[in-house]
């Protein structure tokens, strides 16, 4: 057994399950006019050093045979956001801004194996970039588009509902640096531990900060601070005064009723949501799927005024990342989803001897013809192991004969005439169908 | 700029062509019932080092922070093969033999850059493997999958027609043993040096081998031989006699037969095609695409009678394998293959307000709601700047107004009035086209 933990791979319905996932969100992000690139899964180790937190984890690549002791220079691309502000920078004379893409690729990070995370995993990345602005309403678009490609999945598929937590950093920090903090920004780093430490371990590492009770008491306040309607309201109460927090409210604001308009169960403001990284300078977005929570956030993003530079011009962004493995890696794992057969085929053409074997073969050219996938048996057993076969790989129906010829719906024995020139399979049998084993959260 | 030589990376029409080449390759792969699956980029080294020649050009990867010194125990597969084997016999128990698959991944080798030699480069792979036995019909179908996608990627982008040399492992083989050779496979290698060499250098190699005159006549006689209907008479003229020549001559010839019934002009038995890896056991294919001689083989394979073997189960196998990136990266870098558009968008929605961005939306969402991609302007500009912005995007219509609106064309300049409930573009402006530049060949 060769497996290596952390890369997760899948039989053939397994792949199917994901392969159906990404054309849901290509499908998506496409109706939207997203455009779709790919990168190269390699960058030079300075462009990814850049989010210093993160070089532990990264993967170097090395030629085998490169001199020893040679530095690397390369590594593999730990997210899709580090390789599409390099992209936008090398092109950024041939693209038209605001630039909308789409990319769904893997990524890698030197990751300790544990439950629910991945070494090697599939990111879906959908951003907009403008240059030299890039108006507010895209930070609503990329939700919507994100939260509609979600509601699919739940139509379709049956994940569970997404719960979108917005926040604003200008909000925070505005509202720190009215309590008279002097590292808005550190403070930040240390609230986005809340839920990993708790309030006594929060307390703690704000004390050591040298905040006064009465500070960290308004942080605290803060950050339990989770508004539909009555946002504003809330955070007024708290008697905090700065021009940036009033701005940051104003923008989240704006944000939650773009999105509540169209998805009012699926949002809600949440105000300890930072976002580790320190480039988000206005929306941040974090999302968990309701009952699924114990998987953590499953897609995540934000507003960062400076993505790119490349010294003469700076390209404001705003994104969201959507993990794909993350989701659905431990689902397709553990069977909880799967297909309905194992292969694209909806008809298996039955051989009788090797002399009709070209007789099958011109039945299944003339199915295919019309769509219909199909395989032709690769021997010509008795017709009970050919029906076998195609019972074994999930295939519906069996074809005996000719063009004319006859076919059988081997699930409820039916069998009937039928011209390969003509008939059809019901739309439901065409393809794999995806099959979910009980309730997903 | 941050190009990094060998890994080519496309604008996003350029990724369009890339995607529906893809999609061509997956829905013909599938309409003939082959299941995809994925694997990981990473295989232990000692994996890949099995095939000896190729491990100079193996990508090693390593955690950054491994400790100095640590030998790399993984590297990036440079092929689809290796993988595949490793995954039969991981999952062998839970696969349904003859297991048919598609694979459409990047690879990657550290190959010395030069012209049409990549990196980081796409590959298709179809492959049938069996378990215990594998019918030589297979080694047809194979053959037929791949020229019947060829065939769409002719019709439908401009590709040039495919010509597919065969030839069979067991007739050089024979022909070489009734010849009295001692090192048969040996031969096979020199001889798959001939196009590079030419026929005096591999007189040359062959005279060191203590090959007689008259055998490396013989040699080159039977490496000369380029034959459609007349191969047996060809071979037989030449007068050596073996079984397994004999066996190799019958299973080549059904293989011609098999293919030249359905692609009579594209198919040939070239018996200088060897294959230089050492483990395929009988058919050998090669592919060229007529007028692009120069780019070489894009899409070669064979059959092997152990593809992978765990100790106790052997599983022959046949496969063949499309070099995508070899095909198409220089075409669409050199901007020969391009998209009619930069965008899926067939829609750019004005707005002529701030107040209006809503009315928009909700044009646009029931454009969307009926398959129409679209885009609403980023902003309320003048309208002329506007379609100018839809111009530079190559999207072909602009709608004004709200869900009972106005829609132009802005190529013909022609505007009418529009219900967003029931307009619908024509079919050939719904996604990005194909634009080829003159003739690829």
């Amino acid at each position: 057994m060769a497996v290596i933990s952390g890369f997760p791979e899948f039989l053939p319905q397994g792949r199917l399950v994901e392969a159906q996932v990404i054309a849901i969100l290509r499908q998506t992000f496409e109706l939207h006019g997203f455009a779709e690139i790919a990168t190269r899964a390699i960058e030079p180790l300075s462009e990814l050093a850049r989010k210093g937190e993160i070089t532990k984890e990264v993967y170097a690549v090395t030629r085998l045979q490169a001199t020893p002791g040679e530095p690397a220079q390369w590594g593999l691309h730990f997210d899709l956001t580090v390789p599409f502000a390099r992209y936008v920078l090398d092109n950024a004379g041939q693209l038209s801004f605001p630039f909308r893409r789409y990319q769904i690729q893997p990524c890698w990070r030197g990751e300790r194996p544990q439950e629910g995370r991945y070494r090697e995993f599939w990111q879906a990345d959908i951003d907009v970039v403008g240059q030299p602005d890039l108006a507010a309403h895209h930070d609503t678009e990329v939700c919507l588009v994100m939260l509609e490609a979600l509601q699919r999945l739940h139509d379709e598929i049956g994940l569970p509902p997404a719960r979108l937590r917005l926040n604003n950093r200008k909000l925070i920090q505005g509202f720190y640096g009215g309590l008279g903090l002097a590292d808005p920004l550190g403070i930040i780093q240390l609230v986005d531990k809340l839920p990993k430490i708790g309030p006594a371990g929060l307390t703690e590492l704000l004390t050591q900060q040298g905040l006064t009770p009465a500070q960290i008491d308004q942080v605290m306040a803060l950050a339990s601070i989770e508004a539909t309607t009555d946002l504003a309201d809330q955070v007024d109460r708290l008697g905090v005064r700065s021009e940036l927090l009033d701005q940051g409210l104003a923008e989240l604001t704006a944000l939650y009723q773009g999105l509540a308009s169209r998805f009012p169960d699926n949002v809600v403001a949440d105000l300890k949501i930072a976002r580790g990284l320190d480039y988000y300078t206005g929306s941040v977005f974090e999302l968990e799927l309701v009952g699924l929570e114990s998987v953590g956030t499953v897609c995540a993003g934000g507003r960062y005024d400076s993505l790119a530079t490349n010294g003469r011009q700076t390209f404001p962004g705003v994104g969201i990342s959507l993990g794909i493995s993350r989701i659905f890696a431990p689902l397709i794992g553990a069977g909880r989803l799967t297909a309905s057969r194992a292969v694209p085929s909806a008809v298996l053409v039955a051989v009788d001897s090797p002399e009709t074997r070209g007789q099958a073969e011109a039945v299944a050219a003339a199915l295919r013809q019309r769509q219909i996938a199909c395989e032709v048996s690769p021997n010509h057993d008795k017709y009970g192991k050919q029906i076998k076969l195609a019972d074994q790989r999930g295939i519906p129906y069996v074809w005996f004969g000719g063009l004319t010829g006859q076919v059988k719906d081997i699930r409820s024995g039916e069998q009937t005439a039928a011209d390969a020139a003509t008939w059809t399979p019901p739309v439901a049998d065409l393809r794999p169908a995806i099959v979910r084993t009980g309730d997903l959260a």
